[in-house]
């Protein structure tokens, strides 16, 4: 029997691939930047060239049971990539197939939120539950729901794009979306550092390390959170603002599928406490009775460029998602 | 084989009960008030008392394959209702097994919002969809939530709440949750008032019908639509307000779940065309690319006094909701 599968995350900037066995135990892995071959078929060919000796170094091909691919914008029913904005390749494009026919294995292809919540599931932090929702808090906000043990795809396979759902309506305009107002404007390292840019203009006479940073522009949310640690007033209040906003958009997706848990990972959890504590506040604050005290606000113990493998790995040995 | 089975819908007022069977026909039909028998027990006394001469008339008790029950905050997985609102029986009630004890028939019990999304699967206009979600726009919000064509329950029994998700951070005071700018305190028909009062205060010199009504403290829903139906300025700005407010919650519902179609009933429904358009424009504009021009909203077609008994009668046929 096959022992092993591919796991491949896409990124917008990185694409991370890796041979993974069935215990989640990761025996290779390798990356490649995503946008640098020039079409989709470039990228699967140079992707090919790259997996081939890592097929070869573990048995062959006859030693793998297929490919999960956790993708921008993947789709698991049609195993496309539909108008995914972070990517150079356009429109639709019929990807499983593509590598596929490529390397000679079966392809299961997903969003990459998705995926990623598969490997929390399988190996990480939500091992053992059946309803859980993952959020990702990095460059944007991705979201992975998980409900009676099954990833939540919707009719049309592109459920849970909790990122774009509104929680301060008339808000914040996303740039691109058009919409204003959604979790993905605040709780993501581009809306946290834009917070900054705000707080920092709103307060002119407020003193704050910040200020040595807008100099060479070089506010991100990383250095938000050494201010932060230091004891900056303005780099605090930043994460409290970001944690109510998000503590409330979390409240509301308790209130949709009552999960035990909400499982964060992303850049923006390396604040830590400074941001968990607020958040939990919130949340708890504008919950009904039945949901107070019951759910869980974890932090993904994955290690991130793992947990994304693993989770694209996943996708292999699941019947069905 | 028992072809027969009870529906009950229990709700704040009345409770109303019949016989069905397996095609949806409701063969009899009748009610009681829910809050005027002492408690519990006597309640289910005066339930029997009343359904006994329906079930002798259908063939006594061997035709009956069991009986199912809306309630509100009704717990599926424990057959408990759990501090009701709006129901005189304080506390934890097990009452599933209070019932089936009394009627020797198996009983199982869902939130009325679930019960009203079963009998749409079942026997309305959600027929044959597995992904949908039902909003019920009554004195208060509820919702039933179908993906993969089972009502989702979550992990404790409990999911589903929408009305209780914010929508307006730091709005309108809900006073029965303490919570500020939920969609019910906006979406209901207590909203609607408190949207009409409003507005009229905020308005004192625009002239309005519905100012007759403030006199006896008439204003109601109703008295909302009657006035917009004549052209009255402030009325219809009523309804464009709610239905703003509906659309952007809608919007947060598709892309959570990415549902075919959202199903509307309640007393608010009743406003037809003068609440449906704002929402539906307000929903299109706040929901991302993916899921534009896709997600139906229907009016319930069911008569609302069936579609309860009809939904809590379907709990029976189904092997698992």
């Amino acid at each position: 029997m096959a022992k092993y599968a591919i796991g491949i995350d896409i990124g917008g900037t990185n694409t991370k691939f890796g041979v993974v066995d069935q215990h989640g135990k990761i025996l290779q892995q390798d990356r490649l930047l995503t946008n640098e071959p020039d079409g989709v078929q470039d990228f699967i060919n140079e992707l090919h060239e790259k997996m081939l000796p890592m097929i070869e170094k573990n048995g062959g091909i006859k030693n793998f049971a297929g490919m999960g691919i956790g993708a921008p914008n993947g789709n698991y029913y049609t195993g496309n990539i539909e108008y995914a904005a972070n990517l150079k390749w356009r429109g639709i494009i019929p990807f499983a197939s593509m590598v596929s026919e490529k390397f000679g294995l079966p392809v299961r292809l997903t969003n990459d939120a998705n995926a990623a919540a598969m490997g929390e599931m399988m190996y990480g932090c939500a091992k053992g539950m059946k309803h859980f929702i993952t959020i990702t808090l990095g460059t944007g906000v991705g979201s992975g729901i998980v409900i009676d043990g099954k990833i939540v795809l919707g009719h049309d396979g592109f459920a849970g794009e909790l990122g774009h759902t509104i929680i301060r309506p008339g808000g914040r305009l996303h740039k691109g979306t058009g919409i204003r107002g959604t979790l993905e404007s605040y709780a993501s390292a581009t809306g946290v550092r834009e917070t900054a840019l705000e707080m920092l203009t709103d307060n002119p006479n407020v003193e704050s390390l910040l200020r040595d940073y807008t100099i060479n522009d070089l506010i991100t949310s990383q250095t938000v959170y050494e201010c932060a640690m230091k004891g900056d007033k303005i780099a605090n209040d930043i994460f409290e603002f970001t944690g109510q906003i998000l503590g409330e958009a979390l409240a509301n997706f308790v209130m949709f599928s009552s999960p035990e848990a909400i499982v964060l990972f992303g850049g923006l959890t390396k604040a830590g406490d400074l941001i968990l504590n607020p958040t939990k506040q919130a949340m708890e604050a504008n919950l009904i009775q039945i949901f107070k005290n019951k759910v869980k606000i974890l932090y993904s113990d994955l290690k991130e460029a793992d947990a994304a493998i693993l989770g694209a790995s996943a996708l292999v040995w699941e019947v069905s998602i």
